[in-house]
């Protein structure tokens, strides 16, 4: 952590830092600047300290922090390559992993319609929400229970994984009965009693990227479920809010190579919800899995035109097929396969 | 709602539109352009249906929603200004109401010394947090139950009503025991399941803007407090996220006409955690009175040097006190008064 | 476009607005909903008139525009892409074309090391800056004329077209004898006096994306290029400002399916400014070649430690070529060709 | 400049930063700590220098900047507040100033009537334009010469000077000659030809915002104007792009004690741009005034109505008088007059 003083700070301002940093049991190194001095606060924590603790103090111009905050989602703390295994798939290795289906489970016809199509087309996931969180309490919010339960029954039926979203930390223990990845959404993504009660948990969960968190809160928001000693974790990026309005969210596909070099967690993208629309999903998954992330995650409805929720970004089984088809030698250009 | 149809949709396209419209018991109104046909939807309730139903037919280019998808929090709903009591003290009448103290209640001593400080100086509302969501599982998390009768003990002997965040919609019952003034902390403006446990609740609430959340989500998210009952809302601005880091969030003054001009909720504005350091705030609270904001919410910490959260953005007392003074002839001069 | 009427208004108020749509010489449509009437303006040219002129009208709520306000960089002006040839390399054809060199000229050496090492890596144009648009007056603003005399004996020498930037209205002229095509920098794309001359040019020209430009502003400030009657237009986007902070600006990768629905015009794609950090470079550049740009600009440098301007996210020579490698299957799994 | 070494960075690698600090003769002091070592590079210049000096070294995982980029703007470098005097009117010490009048200059008889309206209810300074810059080829773009001359006529026939845009840098002259104060729109706030002709210049200059600049990007662009040796510069906020579209631009308030704090620079701020509504005007101008500005430019039309540019933002003449009669007691508060 960097503190410089003020030009013109006195020594006993310096030395108030000076102590401060000893009482924290830190080290301190001096530079004289020919303007200002600087304070150079040494330590291996000194990432999780806020910046404050020196910023309050009289003669303080500004706190700069060397160190992240984030710790066990780094990769200065894992060097390795994460991986997470769902029933044998591994999401992290060398196959992209798909995974997709409807945004909500509307009914047995629906849900089955959907994991035939998705199956067949290359997913090897089903995805499929129960429980929905929208914008207005006067919008369709899932078919909660009674999802989950057509969620289990297609799983057993079909011999496929299947990932859905909880929203309530006392639900945790329950919809991970039924599922075998949990989902965080975008608006939870620090909603730290979900975070806290999902790191207790040993299912496998996928962190969605909030709506306007930087990377760095990302993963400092990871670390709430790694502390807890869930380590089956994977982050997925959906875009961000910014002032473009042509599509839903703004993907930041620059998150993929930023993610890959500061941390060691699998990272998958859901280019639906930032596309927003179901004609610019196919470049922007095409963009996914050349910039290196391991997997997808995609809205398909086998009847976009009568979906309940986000039709108009879900692909139909035809597109979606066609769209495996096409990302595969893309795949494999980059040294993975589908 | 105006479903525009691209250059050359055919007649049938048309047809699926209208047809879809008439199934929703929807009026539809042609109009035939030169160069596009454009549907125009009728009815009463637009506002609450997603463009989607439309958006997804084939042949159509937009969608645009004329309704707003609140409707509960919406000035044509219910035209006159609400007020929100809390002991005696009305928020959203002429009182500039402010509630102010420390980000976190840390023990007895700070918590006394606050409420003595913020009270002389004229606040009638104490803040102050026991739950406390932070972006690092490794950062101080607040005293929780302890800070929660702690509160209670300085209320009781101080006849202050208090305000303290809840942040797990199971802690609701609990914290209403404790606290007059529930709050809705910016990341949790769209815990649909918080939300809807308060809406359950008698207790009045404030609810925060979300860090990327427009007024037009805010107040959609105002409405799950509403529909559930509860009506006793008071809104918050707080700063949204953009691209400026000169301040911790950039405070959105011009959301205090707008919330007036479409929204019946009385509104508060927070420009601690907007500005993030104390140097900054005063100018912001002055602005946010002169804009005609129902009151402010401000954080003042004993002695910031020491504060465990936030110090940076916390006013001294004798800060404060002065602040308040100079707010006075601002309120006189928009017919308020503190 | 759509004039909403505020609920209540009154006849006299709504025929107002028609006869202001009549003396414009523009069809009218009524729409009177439950609650509120609709005016819907008919008329060709309704996307290049402001909003401004009904929604200024007593009683109206809110006007909305159908029709887009560009015009002739709309895919609806003109059907098939735009093909802009240069020197016999077309853009916006099968072919993905390589644009690559410096940020900026700085001497005879380096120049030529950067033209070899493209060259022989597969790019075709050889881009490097005269005029440096820099933040602050106090850093390096380019060779200006000699730098332009540089790159013109380069592109003799070594047989390649070269792409350079101009930052002044009265530059146009000049610049057009040295550089095969003319760059408007991002902090230039809505200098309509820059833009006016250019269109006035027969250069091709190479327009960037604002820093905060919406798509729909950026296909309009096309316009003025295209208006003056200079088509051989090529887009180029480069990340837009947003609140993230880890790369330097963020990629938009959904403009390019944007561009490519709702514009005839040819595309390419900067990583190098998005990142911002050389190590970021590949996997966007491959991300952009996979959802389907015509074309990359890339800064590469022959000694990246030595550059007088953003060294950081320069490619050195091996990099370049590495990645020219990597991009050629991608390349072919879109069905194109490098 | 703190230059901070990855993990396990070899000794080499650190003697490569240290020299080449020493080769820009620039102090270095070096601190190990326990995880990595961070080299301070000591130096009065270092605000100017580019981070990516360093950065490009190998080893080096990030560099932080201390020293601000801009030099003349701060208030390091002038402690007292400046003053810009325009015929005797003083912008930036206790009166606020008041600039107002119409966005573009229509006809003799449009701003005839607007500045007696505007002079009578209480503004110094007439502002029009005669060059717009507009987002599309097809509006309005202003009288241009013809606009000129009516502004001179009008300054001479009612004794008050004005303020008027310029867009091209070869037009500085000929304005100067008309205008008592040129105007830089946001859109050029870093067209750094324009800036450098103005500096030339001994016009008093008012400096927009750019739409996406922060704080530090606009100081720095007036450091062009300052180095040019003008020192007649009056910076104005104006509202910043965002993702909320309920206001036209989002008026950044906190700019205004963020100004003050770190320059010594006049501020004016622009309402009506960020406003886009003249509902929305008066409640943000008197925050600014509350919050410390300097002066406000105000659009004003004699007929809004039949504004040929954003008529929407514009006050009437009666909406005007109203304002300034209330702002009157809050700069009265604030210990200003007008």
């Amino acid at each position: 952590m960097i503190v410089e003083m003020r030009t013109g700070a006195s020594k006993r301002e310096i030395d108030e830092v000076v102590q401060r940093a000893k009482s924290l049991e830190l080290g301190v190194q001096l530079n004289e600047g020919t303007d200002k001095t600087v304070v150079a606060i040494l330590g291996s924590n000194t990432g999780q300290l806020a910046t404050d603790v020196f910023a309050v103090l009289p003669g303080v111009e500004q706190v700069t922090r060397i160190m992240k905050p984030y710790k066990l989602a780094a990769r200065e703390f894992k060097g390795e390559d994460s991986i997470v295994s769902v029933d044998g798939i591994e999401i992290g290795g060398r196959r992209i992993v798909l995974m997709a289906g409807p945004c909500a489970v509307e009914s047995e016809a629906q849900i089955t319609a959907a994991v035939k199509a998705v199956k067949e087309a290359g997913a090897c996931i089903l995805r499929g929400g129960a429980f929905k969180p929208r914008s207005s309490p006067f919008s369709f919010q899932g078919l909660e229970d009674a999802g989950l339960a057509l969620l289990l029954q297609t799983r057993e039926q079909f011999g496929i994984p299947v990932i859905t979203e909880v929203v309530d930390p006392h639900d945790v223990e329950k919809v991970s009965k039924y599922a075998d990845i949990l989902q965080v959404g975008a608006r939870n993504m620090q909603n730290f009693p979900l975070l806290t009660e999902i790191g207790k948990s040993k299912r496998p969960v996928v962190l969605k990227r909030g709506l306007s968190a930087t990377v760095t809160e990302w993963l400092t928001a990871a670390d709430y479920v790694l502390a807890g000693g869930n380590e089956q974790l994977i982050l997925c990026e959906r875009g961000v809010r910014s002032f473009e309005d042509s599509t839903r969210f703004s993907l930041d596909i620059g998150s993929i190579p930023v993610i890959k070099k500061f941390s060691h967690l699998p990272l998958i993208v859901d280019p639906s919800h930032a596309a927003g629309h179901y004609s610019l999903v196919p470049a922007m998954a095409k963009a996914v899995v050349a910039a290196g992330a391991d997997g997808l995650l995609i809205e398909v409805h086998p009847n976009p035109k009568e979906a309940l929720v986000d039709g108009l970004q879900s692909l139909s089984p035809s597109d979606f097929t066609r769209l495996v088809g096409e990302l595969r030698p893309i795949a494999k250009s980059v040294g993975r396969y589908i």
